[in-house]
């Protein structure tokens, strides 16, 4: 039973950290016999460069059929002035909302080597270990009606619709309880219920589901205040449920409580558990190029995506091993860089994880 | 010439909070001999509960007259389960929207003598100074159509709509290039362009606006950046503009920072500076009528409105005085209490700050 994994390096760093972790897979492919077949694609800013189009069809049609999906990072200011339907960003949504991609898993991890990494004081986040779960293909991201319209006073309004069904944050809302019933039993909605009417729903879903759920504790938080609390306390946290566009701001929040973008994950997933497996960080267009950009949020995002799309627990757990193995080594790139620590390149941090191996 | 002030206590900590600032108010009032009136009314759960609406008549046409309004905080567990028309929230967005009040300002500052209150490390937030300036009476607060619709297949869809038009785009954009002019000349725009079109017309406008304001630098981010960045490196910002509900967000988290959001201000003001000045903190409904509320935001948001709505600077810098003269003291309410401090009462701090007046 072969299965293939699409690769799409996209734009900035992306080329650089996708390419060490094809390296990865390559060599745990080999090592765990896992029949892994490889296949790359264009998409963002380089497909824009190639084909006039963020997601060409080459790229749409792969993606289907792929087993999984690893990208780099998508977007840069060289795209910047285009408009919007020739976004760099387009591609990216235009893969989350066709595969269905609804479900996307980010957690928020201090790795204790990185400890000092954080801007917060230690005893805040020693060990945080925080899962976001975002709705990723609704929400104002693709609300319609949308658009720029000329009033009738002559001035024009910018204007989204941030929508949600039912059954939307029903499917996504079962990805949390049961998220939280797989770690520490405890779930935070986070909604803005006391001014949108959306997020009335959304608690009212929620509160619905949780009958079915009954080993987790669901808890409801104003995102504002989410907002303040991850700042404050984020230890309160085991696994936050959210809709897309709070999603994106909170769970970047999370993620830079830990100090270390440069290390955290992320996938996004469908119902037939088909996912598409991305570092958190973005693109880096001033980095680009230069073989510095940190891999291992890449290579971990591969780790992740053997392990729930091509259930592959073995080699996802040895890549982890041998994560955590150079960075015990002391080996850092320039982002996680620290007194002590030894700086290493982006190809140097990949030949060292492939030894790890 | 005399002036009203009208004070609106609101739930929870609000009566409690307010108590003190109006002492200090009638303090300052009779030793500047500032010639102002003061009146009372009732907003969100107290009005619900005197008479079925969060924001009555006679509070509306009192807030209308009225030169400055000093509001406590609204909204409660007590009211949480009603339809969104008789939320105390409404009384708040009510107010702000019938008096066009479209310019929030809300600083996050540390205090030196509080700075080991922060969450984040010493050297992070060390003389942290940001001014966020949030539009408030439009964006998704405000857009319509909103609501709750039955779908053909028969389930239910929440919706809410984001909209800005140019003038109101506009007008914030100006109170904003004018605040960074007042101080260190950095403007941040946030918004999420790469995604949603209203944010298009947002950027467009601000750096339309860039043009009359030469002296002002002024730089694009989105908002998921925006609340990595607030962790990461605070002191990169000087002001910050952007939206309702992205400032609703950022500016908690902003607070949050300082880690004694209960000493931070904030000035909601219409085109004709008439104000409406609050703490940044809620209602904390867990804490209120125990007489252990932090009032200095209050007081600190009475010292603004002097300064703001009713030009009396000398008054208003007296009682900032008398705040700093307090926290030298070394004098604590619970929320930020810490080793070597003396804890106190809300009402011992009131009487503290009428001392050092
Ligand atoms: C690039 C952008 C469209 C995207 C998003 O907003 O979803 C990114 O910020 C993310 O979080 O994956
Ligand atoms: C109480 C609530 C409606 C309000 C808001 O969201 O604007 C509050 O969070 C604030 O920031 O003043």
């Amino acid at each position: 039973m072969s299965r293939t994994v699409l690769l799409l390096p996209g734009d900035g760093i992306g080329p650089e950290i996708v390419a060490e972790a094809e390296r990865i897979l390559h060599a745990v492919n080999e090592k765990f016999d896992l029949q892994l077949r490889f296949e790359s694609g264009l998409v963002g800013g380089a497909a824009l460069d190639d084909a006039d189009t963020p997601l060409p069809e080459d790229t749409l049609s792969k993606a289907t059929k792929a087993d999984a999906i690893l990208l780099g990072a998508v977007g840069g200011p060289k795209w910047d002035g285009l408009p919007m339907a020739k976004r760099p960003e387009k591609g990216l949504l235009g893969l989350r909302s066709k595969l269905e991609l609804f479900a996307n898993l980010r957690p928020a991890v201090l790795y204790p080597q990185l400890a000092s990494a954080s801007s917060l004081k230690p005893e805040v986040v020693s060990g945080l270990d925080i899962m976001i779960v975002r709705e990723l293909t609704g929400g104002i991201y693709f609300g319609q009606p949308r658009g720029v319209r000329e009033l009738e006073n002559g001035e024009r309004q910018g204007y989204n619709t941030y929508a949600y069904t039912e059954s939307e944050i029903r499917r996504i809302g079962r990805v949390a309880f049961e998220a939280a019933q797989q770690r520490g039993k405890k779930l935070c909605s986070v909604d803005k219920a006391n001014v949108l009417e959306v997020t009335v729903l959304w608690r009212e879903i929620m509160n619905d589901l949780k009958r079915e759920y009954p080993d987790v504790e669901l808890s409801h938080m104003y995102v504002d205040n989410a907002a303040m609390q991850l700042v404050r306390a984020p230890k309160q946290f085991d696994v936050i449920v959210t809709g897309n566009m709070f999603g994106d701001i909170l769970s970047d929040e999370a993620a830079m409580l830990t100090g270390s973008i440069g290390m955290l994950p992320s996938a996004s997933l469908n119902s037939e558990k088909q996912g598409m497996y991305e570092p958190c960080h973005g693109s880096a267009p001033d980095i680009a190029g230069k073989g510095i950009a940190n891999p291992l949020a890449t290579i971990i995002s591969a780790a992740m995506m053997l392990r729930y799309s091509l259930e592959e627990e073995k080699a996802a757990a040895a890549i982890e091993a041998a994560v955590n193995k150079v960075l015990d080594q002391g080996l850092r790139t320039a982002d996680i860089m620290s007194e002590g620590g030894t700086r290493v390149s982006t190809r140097e941090m990949g030949d060292a994880v492939l030894a790890a191996l």
